[in-house]
């Protein structure tokens, strides 16, 4: 027996062959956008390659938006979906005993709880920083799946009033100013400007990215090391926000951003504190459940 | 035996004395502010009336700030106070069986929970709108302390970066938008412009103030109607962020403004629905554990 998990990301689906909760096989697509069919017809064609006749036991998808009590897609603006009863639709689609539909953020603070940076943790908050802003916290030792029990959107909590508009429909959400997206956005315009190795890198052909601010603020470029200022911020700002919240006693980063590592965190170890209420918070923390903590948190 | 409460605000310091959970004595006192030296001598003389030589079992005593585990003040601007071991030194000053030190807006919310609007609530968000914002969250059941320990001040999220200064030393607070002291000064920035019945009144003498906005806004003045509409626009945002982050079932506005009662629930049961990533929200609800709820929740 087999587990499947799909990762659907804004750009990338990830795909996996599970056996006793380790992945043994792997696959990516680009993410059909906007078009619900193909999503499902994908879901279908890679599982039956990556199980290859074994009987699957838990098919699991994570989605980059809300879902639903009953496994639907509520709304995934990032993949262009809306109202989709993913799960009964999977289960026409592909033969498993289970069936898990699950926020992305969520698997991931699930592979981290019993695996990773929120192991033992009772309050805890893991934002992943990637395309969007996907958050997700422990509460009681337990992901919280949100009062109503339809997930929760740390990362659409307003943090700029009147700020640059969120793919969600509002503006000035926490994700406007953390994802990867953001720190992009904050490296093009630094491009624009024309100094500094992060520009030379452009001019010569290279994608102005985060991971390319990143690139260049670790070499020590004082252009990306100001756009790297300018994120941590608003990202400071937001956790901050968090710890006057609900105080958690973890706060684990994942998703592109993070790969920043030591740097990325002593620069929260820093920023964070004096903007609490508190003047201190608990601790800041990688996520460390590894690349396959999607597709693990997918099908746990 | 009697328990006698204190609930101190940042105006006035209310003081009761409880007969089997009922108040059956009160006295009010101004707030002597930045003064933990007579602040605690007050707290003596005024037990010491209303008890009247009868013996006390709690002594409750509910503080706008955070308040540590110990029972201390951890920070208290509203009333000028920081790092004072209160529960301890009043130790020391009132006889008593029991000492409780509690943040103002937990001990409302908890008299709600025991017989207010969040009575059989799991997740609950409740809002104290005075002098600054309260701010207390009901997770399983019960009322969350933090994941420290120390509290939660939801009245200290960011919701409007490099906004208005707050009094905790930060900016774009919830608090700073949200408070009755952020209403009083939109309707004393409306006074200056000179039109309507709230001038007219403001004119006459009458003091410009967060009840005034309400009275002469639920009297139609059209001045008045477009300050509470900016204010209860900033606070349906602050909501609409809580709904993203816990989705809680129910939200239970108290303090000052929410003696605007059904005039301000039907505005922001209308506003903050569509400002959610969800485009719905748990039922909104008015504080209904009545006037002694602060002392109330004070000694329980």
């Amino acid at each position: 027996m087999l587990d499947i998990g799909f990762d659907i990301g804004g750009t990338t689906v990830k795909a996996g062959a599970l056996k006793n909760g380790r992945v043994v096989k792997k696959a990516v697509y680009p993410t059909p956008f906007g078009d619900p069919d193909a999503l499902i017809a994908l879901i279908r064609s890679a599982a039956g390659e990556l199980c290859a006749g074994e009987p699957v036991a838990a098919l699991g998808v994570t989605v980059p938006g809300s879902v639903s009590k009953d496994g639907g897609i509520i709304d995934a603006w990032n993949i262009g979906v809306r109202d989709l009863p993913l799960k009964t639709l999977l289960m026409g689609e592909v033969a498993a005993e289970r069936y898990i539909v699950r926020n992305d953020a969520d698997a991931a603070a699930v592979a981290e709880l019993h695996a990773g940076a929120l192991k033992g943790v009772k309050t805890g908050l893991m934002l992943t920083l990637g395309t969007g802003v996907g958050g997700s916290l422990i509460l009681n030792g337990e992901l919280f799946t949100g009062g109503l029990g339809r997930g929760t959107e740390p990362g659409h909590a307003m943090l700029d009033r009147g700020g640059i508009k969120c793919g969600c429909g509002h503006s000035g959400c926490i994700e406007t100013l953390c994802s990867a997206t953001a720190l992009k956005r904050l490296a093009e315009a630094a491009c624009q400007k024309g100094s500094g190795m992060i520009y030379l890198k452009h001019a010569e052909g290279a994608k102005v990215d985060a991971k390319l601010a990143i690139e260049c603020a670790l070499a020590g470029d004082e252009t990306a090391l100001d756009v790297f200022s300018e994120y941590t911020d608003a990202l400071s700002d937001a956790i901050a926000s968090f710890v006057n919240v609900i105080d958690p006693e973890v706060i684990v980063i994942g998703g592109g951003v993070s790969g920043a590592g030591g740097f990325l965190l002593d620069i929260l170890r820093e920023k964070v504190p004096p903007r609490t209420f508190f003047g201190s918070c608990g601790r800041i923390a990688a996520a460390n459940a590894g690349n396959d903590a999607g597709l693990i948190g997918a099908v746990m």
